[in-house]
Formats: C-alpha cells, sequence, structure tokens
C-alpha cells in the first residue's frame, strides 16, 4: 500500500450537468477504491471549451502535486478527435496529469502548472470493454486516470505527439493609458473575469477606471463600495475582474465571453 | 481494520435537492469513518419514483461489487409503507446492495445487478434514537447503510420478503418496420431516453428514422449531425435516445416522461 | 498516521455556488491528503449569514466528533472583519470545530453543539502566502481548517476573545392558543420554517391550526394530506414548519425569511 504516500486525487470536470458524472466515478473506484474524488464542476455552459478551459487552469494549480485531472468538454465525442494525457511538471518537480480531448481544453491548465508532455492515447487495454459513442468521460478518460492515479506510466497510454490543438487566452494589451482586455469568462454571479493579468496591473485601490461609459472605482475587495455600485478588482483567479455589488455585472455592462472591452485609467 | 481489502463505496441518489443530504453523510461518517460517500444525484424530480429508478439503474452497474446503495425518492415517508434492502448476486459473485423505501425505486437497478432478495428493514437497534415522520433517508436509511458497509449481515437489517413493490419499464416493441416505445427519462439537456434497448436494434449509422412527422437520422453520436439537427442514437446507459445537437429533443418532439413514440425506419 | 484513529471529516458550507469551492479542495488536500470533505451546500443565498447558520445549525450535529467546520458567508470579506475558529464542546465531550468569519454565522451551530470558546485567527504562518483579497475561504479559511484537522491545537491560530459577533434566531413565543414565530429560512421547495422549536409544542396529529386566513392541519408527515394542501409539522430539523404537499407553501402563505407568523390553535 505505499500509494498511501502519495496523494491520490483526482479531479473532474465536465459539461455533463447531474447525473452522468456519477458512473465515472463509479468505473475511477473500480479500480482504485482509494481514489479521492473532487468534482471541480460539471456545470460548464454545454460544449464551451473556453469557458471549461479556464476553469480548469483557475482551479488545478490548487491541488496537489501528483493530482490527476480529468476534463471533457467534448462536442467531438464519438468523432475522430483524439484523446490526450498530459504531463505538466514545475521548476519545483511538482507534477500534475491531464486527461481529456484534444480540443485546447486541457492546454491552459496544464501550461500553468509546468512543462508539459502530450501523449495521445490509444492503448485500448485501458478502457471499458464497450465503448459507447456518447460518453468516453466514463468509458476512456475515467478508466485512463484511475489507472494513472494507481502509479500507470503516461507513456503506456500511448505515442507522445506534438500537433496537440492548442488554446490560448491572449493576454490583453496596454496603451497609453488604456487596457484593451477580452472577457473570459462570466461565472454564476455575473461577474466578468479578463485576461488581463492582475500581475501587470499598475493601479491603486481607490483609482478612478472609464469602462465602457461608466464611472468604475478600483478596489482591493467587495467590500468596499455600495451595493448596486460596480468595483474593478484582481479577482481570486488572479485577474483584472469586474463586479457589481450584490448585483450583475455582466448585464450593468452588457457583455458575454469573447467580447473586448477598454478600461481606460482616469 | 480488514475492511480496507473490500470496496467501501456507498452511493445516495435522492429528490432531496440541496442542504438536506448533508446530515445523511454525516450519520453514515459517524458510524464508518472511512466510507467514501458518492452521490449519484439529489436532483431527481420530486417524488418522481420511476425517474429515480432509471438513474440507479444506469448510475449503480458501474460501481464496484460490494457497494452500498442508498437511495430515497419517497412520497409516502411516514407512512405505513416499508423500508427494504436487497442484495443483489451477479453469476461472476459481485455483490451489490440497495437500501430504500419500498416503492419500486430500487428494483430495476438491483435486477439488473443480479438475483435479488429482499428484506424489510425493522431492526430498529440500527436506526437513529430520534426518527423524524419526514426524513428517514437520515434517521433510518443511512446508519442501515452504514452498517451494512461495516460489515452486518443483510439478514440482521429484518426478515426476508417476497411481496416488494415491483416496478418494470417494460421493454418497447418492434412491429414490422416500427418500434413503439415509451419516454423512461428526459435529462436535463433534453434528451429522450427511451425503455428500447439498444442490443434490440438493427439500424445502421445513416439510416432514416420517421419519429413523430419529423425526419432523424440515426447515427453512432452527437457529433455527426448540424447544429440544431435530431439525431437517434444508442445513448451511453444502453437505450434508444433521441437528441438535438446542442438543442432539446423533448421540445422539439413535445414529449414528457411517459409519453410512447413511435419509430418508423424508413 | 495516528489521525487515522479519529475522524478526519471536514464540512464546507458557502455561497460561493459552483466551481469556487474546489479551489479549497485542492488546498485542503494539499495540507492534509486524507481530509473527507464533505459539501454541506454552496447554494446558501449570496450573502445571506442567517440563511447559512440555519443550514450550519442543522446539519453540523449530525456529523461525528472531531469534524472541521468551515462555513464561509461573508459579505465583508477584505474589510477588517475578523477571522475566528470555535472548539465546541458537549456534555459528553464530543469536540466539533467551526471556522469562519465573525459575522454571528458559525455561532448558532456552535452553541448547538456546546459549550463554546472562540478564537481570533491571527497566525499567518498558516495562510496561504498570497492572500486574495476577495477569497478568505481559499487563503485563509480553507489551510487553517485543513492543520486544525491534522491536529493543530486551537490555540494555536490566535488568542480567545469574547467580543465575537452573536447571532440568534430567537425562539417564537406562546400566548393563550396561539404561537407567534419567525420564518427563518424557505426551502428548495419553498417549505417554511420557523424558529419554533418543536419539543416546546403540544399539537397532536389532526389537530386543526388557522395560520394566516387558511385552515392547517397539523400531522406528523407529508404523506397524509392531499396533493396542493397545506400542512404543518415538525421538520427534520426539529422546528415547526409549514408545506404544501407537492407545492410551495411560501407562495401559498407569501412568506420569506424574517417574516413573522402567527399560528392559532382551533
Amino acid at each position: 500500500m505505499n500509494s498511501k504516500f502519495h496523494s491520490l486525487v483526482i479531479t473532474l470536470l465536465s459539461d455533463f450537468g447531474d447525473v452522468y458524472p456519477a458512473s465515472m466515478k463509479g468505473v475511477i473506484l473500480g479500480i482504485d477504491p482509494d481514489a479521492n474524488i473532487v468534482d471541480i464542476t460539471h456545470s460548464i455552459p454545454r460544449h464551451d471549451v473556453r469557458a471549461g478551459a479556464f476553469i480548469l487552469m483557475t482551479a488545478a494549480k490548487y491541488f496537489p502535486s501528483g493530482t490527476v485531472h480529468i476534463a471533457v468538454v467534448d462536442p467531438g465525442v464519438g468523432t475522430k478527435r483524439r484523446a490526450i494525457a498530459i504531463r505538466a511538471v514545475s521548476r519545483n518537480g511538482d507534477t500534475h496529469y491531464f486527461i481529456g480531448p484534444d480540443n485546447g481544453l486541457l492546454i491552459p491548465a496544464a501550461r500553468a502548472a509546468g512543462e508539459i508532455e502530450v501523449y495521445d492515447i490509444s492503448n485500448k487495454s485501458l478502457f471499458l470493454r464497450n465503448i459507447s459513442g456518447t460518453f468516453h468521460g466514463r468509458d476512456i478518460f475515467a478508466p485512463v486516470g484511475a489507472h494513472m492515479l494507481r502509479g500507470l506510466r503516461i507513456e503506456e497510454v500511448g505515442g507522445r505527439i506534438l500537433d496537440f490543438r492548442d488554446l490560448d487566452f491572449g493576454t490583453g494589451k496596454k496603451k497609453c493609458d488604456s487596457i484593451y482586455c477580452e472577457v473570459i469568462y462570466i461565472d454564476s454571479f455575473g461577474n466578468i473575469i479578463t485576461n488581463f493579468s492582475g500581475k501587470s496591473l499598475d493601479f491603486q485601490p481607490g483609482d478612478e477606471l472609464q469602462i465602457e461609459d461608466i464611472r468604475v472605482i478600483f478596489s482591493s475587495s467587495y467590500g468596499f463600495c455600495e451595493k448596486g455600485d460596480p468595483v474593478a478588482l484582481v479577482g481570486s483567479h488572479g485577474f483584472l475582474e469586474i463586479a457589481v455589488n450584490m448585483g450583475n455585472a455582466a448585464k450593468m455592462f452588457d457583455k458575454k465571453q469573447g467580447d473586448e472591452i477598454m478600461i481606460e485609467h482616469l
């Protein structure tokens, strides 16, 4: 039982909604009864690979070295898109594994976790015996992830590849006193999360910003403005975020994922 | 601690929604701190025993031998309906346990898992000391399930019975080139799941079907048709399913659970 | 590894909705890979401290001695409100720990669990290295909870305090044949839960009550009245509750959290 000396965490992320993830968990526990399964979410908007990639990127980095992350937002399930497994190793040696479809979903999280190597999942002896055309999460990704959790080397899932599908959120741009960035996620509270990193910001709490035709104060937290007031801040994921205290910023600013935003520093 | 050599998985399914399942988990962990608790779902439509029975049947079979499944969709809680425990043994010796109300909820899943024996839960020494009139999930089913997970023999929960309430989804019928079947579940995406087993189908991918007054292509997966197009396929649960790529089939075909569907092979 | 002889359960409650709790779990598992994490709920209405306090109080008591409860409904995150840890010891020696903001959220649950001692969380060596202004659940409460789960003494998180923020649901009043009480929670089915304890009631099943201008039967369970009929009962949490069989009592009686209700015994 030397596995007990390692972390045995496996995370799941998908757009499956309710009900369907349970059978993935059954499959995982059949292979590794000690697996500690954590749901990141199963409520990614259906087929929204970019939203899934963003959430995986922000959550995965908080898990311990050795964690296996299975993520499935997979509009191409049952067609010829490849299944991939990634090993990401950080400078201090922390290792994360990512398993899912080859559509870019895993890439931002894996790159954030370190240097990546990508493998084509082709070793069918690891799959469930009957592969459905619609649920590779259960039939392929879950068993492969569970075997890796038990110590299977990533080289045994298939050959290494270099031509995987990439996905990049960009970084936004600064020009004079303005920031040009993109909405990469709207959370369930209507907070607008942009692709502009908090590390590149030189705003101070109390600074005034002009976002579209609305005046917004930059702050360190939600709690410093009045109910219904908009506020800009560096969100918990580390990106510039626009929120409304007890309200919905996506509605106030009429923004959706993929939209551009211009923010002027007054 | 020889229990560690067995699987210690306990699943929960209910129509309790949010909040209420947590106290069931507390009760289970108080009896067996090593229990590995997995939620199948707590969002079964309220009091919909047939929907609960279908989801339990499709999910339970993916869990390892030894799993205890607690399921509670229980319009009759607090009245005189019995509580039951079932042992289901498959041909190769795999054993699953099912615990819940005697209203048919457990039966399709248990029969799918093997030969069944049904016991009336009557050993009150296993229950919580104070039994509420409204929450047997927490006060009766959770402690009984946790004791069974720790190795309590099913014969100790009460006497064996033969007159349990049955529930059968039927199988649909083939007549000439048409299939007559029933909607047994509408999932959260609006996919229509019928009671016609994929094993009895002789359609090939690309075949044309007439469903009500809509022309539908039979396919092996969602990914092969255009956005908004209907598609028929064998779903991940093994039954004939009608879906709309990125849309809602239940709305397009105006179907709800229990409705009949006629499918003509053109 | 003597921790294995104790319960290693840690519960989470918040108003974070989907997605955000996962990174708290990652942080906890990075500190204690054996933590058994149970979600009580993450769907508390946003910033509703009283609703969170009620749910925590009703759920926490079912968990085993030694459980650490992290609860975060925290309108003041990032401002100067304190973070606190509580040890509650019952008469028979059962111990529960509570971690969260100093806004009253933890108090009813902690008092229900026994005699309480409250500590100001100020030992920054326990926190994540980078503290965001908006997500102390992940950056402060999760790591402190995980360290306590691993055996850190509560005295090491900071100094004991006596001036914590209190919160009290009251108890309602009896006057002649009437009960005057308050709505403390509306659950997702629209059931109205009051602050009147079932232990103080002297109604018998079958008794008639007048609630506002509607005649209601007192019953021991939901199952004894017709579909659409209102019913009063002692709910699973131990308080007087008004429900509608297969319907929504909050709508029928036009009540929301904080409203008063007068119940006349006919």
